[in-house]
């Protein structure tokens, strides 16, 4: 998906929302363990049924696949086909945080880009250049690279000074010479939303990808004051707040509520954005 | 495997080579790839086979199955049935090179740790001390950091000063202390070798992974020259130059002749290391 086809989406549906599908089985309603052949599939095809109203993205983490092995990452596969069969519109993000030499980085292009024909891959930026470049080189599929997270650790090295200014923002700025803003995006935690200021300095222009709103605690009006621009550039994450809004029957429906609330307060940003 | 057994198969062995297991349909020979159900393991299989003399460690890397999707998945589970099934005591390495918040690494960490049941799966250190520390809770499983890599992106960020210190030095520094030497070791590539010394001062007696011999260009005498020390501490690896050392119906032998003189030359080192 291109970058027009991607704002485009968003204006039409009031939502720049990406749900995260992270199934785990500790998590996920008993009733689908005990009758589903494949219950993580299940889960996914019916928080995707539910939530695709409200959202223009979806964002499959694979760990939370190949944690369960050959059956995990066949319950992955059959996910994404099912998403791309369905909701053909809805960015597709492979969460996958990969990242090696060049030759190797570009086995795992062909992999997520390729092979599972996903719109984008996450992407760990630590060994520089040619660990990223491989994931521009197909067209209309997008390199988003790590910026600052959202986690705790983000503290140990991201933020950090190098040369002067922290690391994700030496990051940020060295990436983005390497692809543009049709190839490339960052992910930018929404539990560091002052230092988003900083970044659209640098990436005026560039989507952000922001994982933390609900369970990690992000507030999405703040994220929106500092991060939204003219064509939008955000694309914000939730996936426990969603996905587990409900462990009982009715899952499927309690997580369309969750997604629904979002997307009609992003709805109110956007209608003021205009 | 814990740290003791390591260094005793080393010196029983007198050698300290690690095969990297970087399957590639193009390279890989022909009559496999026409005969044989599943080329990618038949491949493996005779390498192992015919190496395993004169190696103590296996590195498959995921990217190279993860290109060819689930089959290509099988093919990897497969390999490391074999290996843990004909060669128990070779250290097995997952070069997964994964790394996400601390719930997700902890996915990742179940994934190769326990399910794969490797004995050690190489970790990308951006996100920080919640991104490593899921890997170190497996009794005698390792977590490999990410320290200085061999390929040329290593420059954009890996050897940027931070607080007046190297990116790597810095990371390395910091995640030793999350770990310890009996969980913990850092990727440290050969290509980079007068460096070597710096990490040395920072990490005496941790094990280092050192990609980058052979194909990448890497001096192992140099290696040896700043790495090695009382008890070893180096784990070496080379994957094209023995894997693809023939793409013939010789293949198998001409990777166990490569593999030899490499042994051969690490024996004469660790002889002289006593």
């Amino acid at each position: 998906m291109d970058r027009n086809e991607l704002i485009k989406q968003i204006l039409l549906k009031k939502s720049f929302l990406c749900v995260g599908l992270d199934p785990d089985t500790q998590k996920i309603p008993k009733h689908l363990l005990e009758n589903e052949e494949d219950p993580i599939y299940e889960f996914n095809k019916q928080i995707v049924d539910a939530t695709a109203p409200y959202c223009v993205s979806f964002k499959p983490n694979t760990a939370f696949y190949e944690a369960y092995g050959l059956s995990g990452l066949h319950s992955l596969e059959k996910t994404i086909q099912y998403i791309k069969l369905n909701y053909p519109n809805h960015f597709l993000i492979a969460d996958a945080k990969r990242g090696d030499i060049g030759n190797t980085s570009a086995m795992y292009a062909k992999a997520f880009l390729n092979r599972l024909d996903a719109d984008a891959i996450t992407i760990s930026p630590y060994m520089g250049s040619d660990s990223v470049k491989p994931f521009l080189e197909y067209k209309d599929k997008w390199a988003i690279v790590l910026g600052l997270t959202s986690n705790e650790g983000s503290a140990d090295f991201q933020q950090q000074q190098l040369n002067g200014k922290e690391l994700y923002l030496h990051v940020i700025e060295t990436c983005a010479k390497w692809g543009n803003e049709n190839n490339m995006m960052f992910v930018v935690g929404a539990t560091k939303v002052q230092m988003l200021s900083n970044i659209r300095k640098i990436v005026p222009n560039h989507f952000l990808l922001v994982p933390g709103i609900g369970a990690q605690g992000g507030s999405l009006q703040e994220v929106c004051k500092y991060g939204l621009t003219k064509e939008i550039g955000l694309l914000v994450n939730s996936s426990r707040a969603i996905i587990y809004a409900s462990n009982e029957l009715d899952f499927a429906e309690k997580a369309a509520n969750e997604a629904k609330k979002i997307a009609e307060e992003m709805k109110i940003i956007l209608d003021n954005n205009q």
